[in-house]
This record gives structure tokens, sequence and C-alpha cells, in this order.
């Protein structure tokens, strides 16, 4: 099953012209309304109006992790606070204050819609979200269900009240972090209870890297299948990379994010597919706090390959998936 | 400010006729999908058909709060599992977990933005919630704000988190339950900050029931405008009742709900306004667990005066009110 037929099997040229449309219209606003990338953008003697084609990206300097460090929100933020529909803070890795327009919000919907979707959850499925409120990819998640037609259940931090849902309301899936999920599955063995004896069969764990070394434990443990979910602090969001029945990688959302691959240590970009580099992303919809070709820190290589789902965006593999 | 002219300046006729038409779908609806309300209906004899006019409900039987501890939640559903929106577990007076289809979440947020709305919440508003996710009456005052236009900061139930989100985004509104407001004004003076330093000035608090002890404490203690919500494990919401800025008893939601005064101890239902009993109510729109005639156990005199905000809604009063 597919969320949004159109776009996740759109051909490459109506890709590429959607794209550019979309990042020079991002370049622009980042210029004229972040103060953060003004500055940035007039040192490195950037003008948005010299950006001609896709490839022009390249001349836009990275944007750095430690930079975002030392800078607050509110250089980041295009738009008055009164303009600003959520404000939420995303703890890994280190705090980051996220602040959402009503189209940034809906953005990440549709990009959770599709993941969830591709995680095969439809209709039929009673899901629930572990969590902690602050976390508000949950958000997200639970407008994506409400989308998709299956019943939310949102779990809570109370081991207790978590408990008493598990069994009223047979819950067939789980999305949360790895770590609560385990400590969830350790606390029901401390009760005499056993994970796999609940009608639990599917897990959507959220990690702050693309690795998700937990996953063949999880796996094993739960006897559930688990699907990856990238839960990024600097983009605010949940969706922006997903894996589908294949498992092999995951789909980027190239309709909301431009990826490049750069050299480690380095500022070369590497063209050819299926290299291994340093993955930089830029948003292309963002518009409380665009990100220009932030460098992830993550080491992928990206495939062209095509997928057994027919989807059409491309994937990237990590050193540790199952490519 | 009104969310819903139209509505809450209904007429006395129109919404007399409104509330027939509805009442009767319930009542036919309960007795024909809920296997709890076609056995009570049978035990007393009682048929839908029966009912002719809005008085007629008084021919109905009570729901007491010990039946529905007796029960599942599976005897009160009117619908298979499948068809269900959203599980969640309200926590007081006791653990009960409440079903809803997509219409019953889109009834809850409309209620929800009324009484955001009456409590002054606009689009330049930046309101903090503050709660477990598991208390699901805050996904609807969430989607409420983004109704309105206003900014959600999903608070935590971890102070430190909580105190960045604070700090950061300026939340000039807290929508929580006063034990949990309580515990963050205690947390900060722990922590040698005072509340009134915050740009804070306006707290809704969930309350388990119509009187809020806490309000006056509240109030002073933060230095800020105090609105009680009326947060019901029974119906699954927080939007029955709402304070306007009459903050002159509560306006009940009456193209939501049926109100009754019924004496106390008795079934004698009081037809006079302005006279103390036992308010009952019966649902009007819910469809995955309408709730007919349930005696809430809450002391209140109803008003039908006409109150300062125009709006047309009769008003509950309690004891411990301001009135």
């Amino acid at each position: 099953m597919l969320a949004n037929r159109e776009m996740e099997q759109i051909n490459s040229e109506a890709l590429k012209a959607l794209q550019f449309e979309r990042l020079h219209k991002t370049l622009e606003w980042a210029y004229s309304k972040s103060s953060f990338y003004r500055n940035k953008f007039d040192e490195s003697e950037c003008d948005p109006k010299q950006f001609e084609s896709l490839t022009d990206i390249e001349k836009f300097p990275f944007t750095l992790s430690k930079e975002l460090q030392q800078v607050s929100a509110m250089d980041l933020l295009t738009l008055p606070l009164s303009g600003v529909a959520r404000i939420s803070l995303w703890e890994h890795p280190q705090p980051t204050v996220h602040m959402y327009t009503i189209n940034d919000i809906a953005a990440n919907v549709e990009m959770t819609s599709r993941v969830l979707t591709a995680a095969g959850i439809s209709r039929a499925s009673i899901v629930g979200l572990l969590g902690d409120m602050a976390d508000s990819g949950l958000f997200d998640a639970q407008q994506a269900l409400e989308a998709i037609g299956a019943a939310a259940v949102p779990l809570s931090t109370d081991y207790e009240r978590t408990l008493k849902l598990l069994e009223a309301a047979h819950v067939d899936t789980i999305i949360g972090s790895a770590r609560r999920i385990l400590r969830l599955v350790i606390q029901l063995q401390a009760s005499g209870l056993e994970i796999s004896n609940f009608p639990l069969h599917k897990i959507l764990c959220l990690n702050e890297t693309l690795q998700n070394p937990l996953k063949m434990h999880l796996e094993k443990r739960t006897g559930t299948e688990v699907y990856d979910l990238f839960s990024s602090a600097e983009f605010g969001c949940i969706g922006m990379f997903f894996q589908c029945e294949g498992h092999v990688g995951q789909h980027i959302q190239q309709d909301y994010f431009y990826p490049e691959i750069v050299a480690f240590g380095g500022n070369e970009v590497i063209h050819e597919f299926n290299c291994m580099g340093e993955l930089v992303l830029t948003t292309l919809t963002a518009e409380a706090m665009p990100l220009i070709r932030y460098r992830t820190g993550q080491a992928v290589m990206i495939t062209d390959e095509p997928c057994t789902c027919g989807r059409t965006f491309i994937r990237i593999i990590t050193p540790m998936s199952s490519f």
C-alpha cells in the first residue's frame, strides 16, 4: 500500500523540477527571513539569485551541528512567534527547540502517513504511541493514524497505565524509542508477563541515528517485525526516511528533503551512487526553520536501484543495514 | 470571542429541535448497538420508539457509576474495534477506558475550541500542554489550538524538559491538572525560580469534579487568571462545560449533552431552574460509547439567566462557585 501513489512513484524528471522549484524558494526564504542564514550566505558571498540548477546548491555553505548549538532557535526562526503553531523540545542528541508553522506540521503528518502505510499499518491497526508528550513526533503519528483510519492508543510514561491499555485495547503495533520499548518489555517481565503473549506483531522504532543496533534483539525478544524510524531533533520530525516491506535501506522523502553525499571530513560532493559518505540534507518545504546543507554526521550511501515496493524515492543504506 | 457563533448563540426553539433529533438517534443507536443498553432498556421495558418529546427521556433508566465499573468497555462499545479511532485511559475517579470514533474526536475538538476561545485564547497565544500523553484530552486541546491558530507547546512530565520549554517558548497559558501545575510551581521554586517571573498569565485547570478548591490558591500563587475545565473519565473529554469571561458558572455544551437535574438520592426530575440537585447527563452525538442519563454525582443547579457573554447555552452553578 502507498499513502500517496502520485508522489511516491513520481518519475525522475518531475521530481527534479519539483525539487528545483522548492529548493529555490527555500534558499530565498532562508536568506531573507532567517538572520542565521543571511549572515552565513553573506559571509560566503552566496546569493539565492545565482541558483539556476539543482547542482548550484553545492555553491552554498554547509550548516554544521556545532553552529546550530551556538545560536538560539530565534536566530533560525523565519517568522514571528505568533505565526508558530507548535514549539517542541527534542532531547537527542542534544536538547533542541524546534518550531513549526501549520504547514510544517501538515508536511510532517503527510510524511508520517507514508511511513506508517509503508510499514503495513492500515484501517484495521491498533497502534500504541509510547513516549512523553514532549516527543512531538508522536503528535504527527497520531494525526497520521487518524488520516489512515487506524486506532491510536496513547500510552503513558507510567507503566501501570500502559499495562492497563495494552490489556484493554489489543494493541498490535507500538511506536516509540528503542529504549522505552525495551524498558516496557523488562517491566512486563518483572510483573510476570511476557510481551509475546500480547497481540503485538509490529514495532516502529524511533532512533536518533540511522542505525538501530537494538533491532535484531527487539525482533527476537518480542517476536515482532521491527521498522526503523529516524527521529531527528534538528529537523524536528520522525518521517524523513522510511523502510518499506522490502526492508532494504530507507527511502528518502525526496519531495521534502534534498539529499547529498559528501566525502567524510571534506567538502567534495560524491555524485556517484553506492559510494559511502556523509549524508547532507536540505529542507525543501520547511517554513519556520529551514536548514540548508545540514551535515548530519550519518555515514550512508545512496542507491537508485529500483525497489521491489515500486516506490521511486531513492534509498539510503547504512553500513550496518541488511544490504 | 466565540468559536462557533451560530451554535453558541442558538435560540431556545432551534436548540430543542436539535436536541430532540439527536436524543432520538442516540437512544435508538444505544439500544440497537450497545449490549449494555439493550439489556438495560429491555429490563425497564423502554423502547426508543416511544420517544416523542424531550421530556420522554425521563421514562428511560439512569446509568450509575457503579454499573459502568461492573462492565467492560466492550459492553458499552457500539461498533467493532476496527471502527475505533482512539482508545485512551482516564485515571480519575477510577481507571476508565474510553473509545472514540473519528466523529467523537471531531466533536471533542469542536467543544474544546469553544472552551479555549471562551477563555480568551487566540491566534497570538502560546499554550503549554502539561501532562501525560495518555491524558487524551490534551490531544483534543492540541488539535483545537491548531484550529484556533494558537501555538501549542507540548510540555513534558519531566521537569527539566518542561523548564527548558518554558524558558524558550514564552508560554503564556498552561493547560493541565491542578496537581501537575502545583507540582510545577513547587519544582520551579525548589530551583530558585518563581512562576510569576515567567510570562504566564492564564491557567486552564483540568478538574475531576466541577469544583476546583485549588483555584484561588493557584490564582494567588501564580498571579494568573484560572479557568476551570471539567475533565470527565466517563465521557472521555475535557470540554463538556466551560467558563466564559463572566466567570459565573459554566456553560453546558447543549448541542452535545442533554442535562437534567435530579433530586439527591431520588429519581424525581427537577424542572425549575436555580434548584440544587444531582447533575444527570445524556450524550447527544457520542457514537462509540453513548451514555444515557448518567448520574454524575455532581451537586449543581442550572440557571437560564442571560449571561453577559451573549452565549445562550445555560449554565451550571456549583455550591462553591462564585455565584
